[in-house]
């Protein structure tokens, strides 16, 4: 089936570049309102180590909250299990419930993968340090998982989310209040829209996937590996995980950048990237491609 | 490794017979409140048709909420995909969003799996016939499936649960008063409350679940296999759904009677049944079970 | 002043017979559907006994949510002040809050106005005794409030009512899942939905009122009076209380076939009547209506 | 009657002293943490001018909330109407809707008493002038209203009410993310904060009400006073305001220093001091007091 990949790819991305509505992209700060809603990218990891893409593979995006993967790796590196005591490992029902969850239960956000869950696991993550030296430590890791130092911060990205990103403000400041933030609102926040800024190409994010498809030499365990791509399947897609799980069949992880990284446990790490967004706030083309490779190779986790 | 099955399951067993904290079963109809939370069965088929078991396997209990997986078999055959613009295939989030996000969606349940969604789902498997005819069908299907036609409905819970049942009233005439119930409230709750009431062994309702780990004959579609894998994973334990996915990393659907399905696709159909619950109204022992035969066989689908 | 009330009925009569924009009636029966929405009566009883009306003062209409006020009386007679630990005495804040809040306070509705709180208040008001007794009780004491018998239930509203009261038969069924209701919901309803097709005309509303103006002999203690005016002041017109209180500065209570009872207290009791509804629910006229009244006789309770 | 108010005074005076439940003084800030519970003050203000008091009303306590009322005032001399654009005028319901109705709302508080709606009021009244500026003009709108130059800013406390403000950060935040705060949030809170620490004896504070019952010379229109008092009595209490009007029957607002500001339209203004708090957060034995006051003098505006 492996030699078939590379049509595949190629087919996928045929029909995806010949399709009219392609979403919109996120416009709340100007560097991700700009982008060409015409590019598309998609590329393969498989277990064998080769790599297949097709599309635009080179170009760099935002990976925005995909980097809340990466974080939660290094947050349960430092923390272990006793970071659940500060985040749930339950999807979060309602897009407005982010906030009504955390007064409802007293600022411990439901999961690592929306945004009050994540801003706690990066907070966790910094563990005592200054945020440059936890960049510098995601910064790392991420360069090791894909075997590729090029992986940068885009500074502009992360000054237009923090000025415009009140209602994460909004989000720390209330779990501050509920005991649940360790370091200051505007220091966690810091490290966070960096985070948020990290920019990919296709090519790299889809090697720096391998650590959850269970690829050796292992970056963290397989019991955490596991775990991780249970919460991306039930979390990763904020109130539209269910419908991927359903339609894709596959743990995910979304940014509003328009990537997604999905994984086939055992089979092969997948990024694919489309800036135009569907109402769910995920890449439109983005999940209708891995929905479509998903199947064609029945790579499905539910049979 | 099938060989050292019989000898995990009776670990398991041995292990579980040790347990002091069983949890509590449910206390709301008498009939689910006499039963001996001393009770423990534990039941295997494997993707070469062979089965194993351990404990007390071939004592029927209340499969309760189980028979939603079945119940949507059914409404699936009759309406398809249309039946998806009647309820939702998302986690629900917080237990108590139950009504709440009934009267925030205007009448669509989140999912399948809450009761309100099983409500719809059971409106929807009459499709016009009696409640008597719905339930024929019913049994027809579960006992084809379990290949064993001693399958029956205890009448004495299904009118226990109706006099309780002033909860799932309030649910069915909230989504009647929306449109989004067919029959009258009274009609539909009876297929519902009878339908709940089917009991089963585990040896049954292990041999039940085949046609969910992609045995042959094919009872429904292979597509419509992962599909209902989908939703049990994200939405088969209520608001402990996210936890189960992240301890046992397998699709499964509890009862409040204390049994489980659990489907690990290509490879096993599981049922489990101890009747404590715990907090979430999950059978506490059942998933503690489920976890450790998952974790010795290596059979998350997560890697 | 009272000289002038005359003069001043008849101008708001006019200025409202003028009024193109005068709302929706309430469409969800038939019998308030077919209404002419161009009628309109306002009525004045004064503290020395003289009445004052002007429009169509003669016709009876559905006091629907209005009879709640009655009811209330009723219940607090049987029961005191015990009834408080069944219902609470705060605005319910959101409309759709009524059963959102139901599930969070445990089956405890928050005000004896929202349907769900006079759903249990009449429920108590029963007292033990049949519907048909209660509703005899309920308008005996309507009939002596106004002294008149000319005061009927409309049994083809009622049935309607029960017909289409999915909403209602859901708000009594969860709170008899909570263990709120004494009654069969179908009991309590039955007199429920009766009591809210009780039918009169604004003449004899706002002499029923008279009680609650402090009027002698008294039907209930002084007391009383004023805690009924108070709950009628931040409850009465459901999530547009608030508005009412601050545009018109007068306790009232509102129904959906168009009528508002609005009490004056030691001045006066009104009533006043035209079908069309704005969007909480209120008589879009009767609101204005009343606000004027109330504005060219300085009477609001606020200064 | 009048004749009888000092007496009056004594008893209530008398008869808290001998109380032994004084509810909790608030612990948030040191400052408020540390006072004594054991003090107790009421000073009423006639429509004749004459002021009667009793026990500490001399100290000067912080009037936190009941500051709301004042900066009400001169955003509704700045903006008039057009304020109700950003703030509602309707009661908030349960306690725990601040944030959750904002979200639902987006960012448009409930009423202008309750946090967020206060945030928004002194944003609005800052009109474009630093927080200095403001705080000058609503410390001579004090001034003016009590008679009294000897009214002043406590800045520990308002550095306090910074320190452990993130609550308040957290609603300023996500009323800018939704467009309704015009200044940065820690420009806008830095008012609120200082208006917050504002000090008053009972009999300053009840001279300062004289505004709102009615005496002349007037410091705003009596337009204004009747909406005022109708928003305290609807809202002035968080979720206890429809217990406050149900037991006492006037208008008013309460702090958490335990002061609470009492309006007998066209009769008294009325100011009771005393820290304990009730589970609402509102003066335990200033409730008491005021309803004993209003019982014994029959100022119930509601008969």
């Amino acid at each position: 089936m492996t030699e078939a990949i590379p049509a595949i790819l190629e087919e996928i991305r045929a029909e995806m570049a010949a399709r009219t509505d392609r979403g919109t992209p996120a416009d709340y700060i100007p560097e991700l309102a700009a982008i060409d809603p015409g590019q598309f990218g998609l590329s393969v990891v498989l277990a064998d180590g080769s790599q297949h893409s097709a599309g635009d593979t080179a170009i760099p995006f935002s990976i925005q909250s995909i980097s809340k993967v990466f974080a939660l790796a290094i947050a349960l590196g430092h923390h272990g299990d006793r970071l659940w005591a500060r985040v749930g490992r339950e999807p979060s029902g309602l897009a407005f419930n982010s906030i009504l969850q955390l007064e409802h239960e007293r600022g411990i956000p439901r999961n690592p993968f929306i945004n009050a869950g994540a801003i706690v696991v990066t907070d966790a993550a910094l563990a005592g340090h200054a945020p440059r030296e936890y960049l510098g430590e995601l910064l790392t890791f991420i360069r090791a998982a894909a075997g590729d130092e090029d992986v940068h911060i885009n500074a502009d990205v992360a000054r237009s989310e923090t000025e415009t990103g009140h209602r994460n403000f909004a989000l720390a400041h209330f779990m501050r209040a509920h005991g649940n933030l360790t370091n200051a609102p505007e220091l966690a926040l810091g490290a966070y829209f960096h985070q948020c800024a990290i920019e990919m190409t296709v090519d790299q994010l889809a090697r720096a996937g391998r650590f959850l498809m269970g690829a050796r030499p292992r970056l963290i365990s397989a019991d955490r590996v596991r775990r991780i791509n249970a919460l991306m399947l039930t979390c990763g897609h904020y109130d539209g995980s269910g419908d991927f799980a359903f339609r894709v069949g596959l743990p995910g992880k979304s940014g509003v950048g328009g990537g997604i990284l999905v994984i086939a446990p055992g089979r092969a790490s997948i990024a694919v990237w489309s800036p135009g967004l569907n109402e769910q706030g995920n890449s439109k083309l983005g999940t209708e491609a891995v929905e479509m490779l998903a199947r064609r190779l029945g790579w499905s986790i539910f049979g």
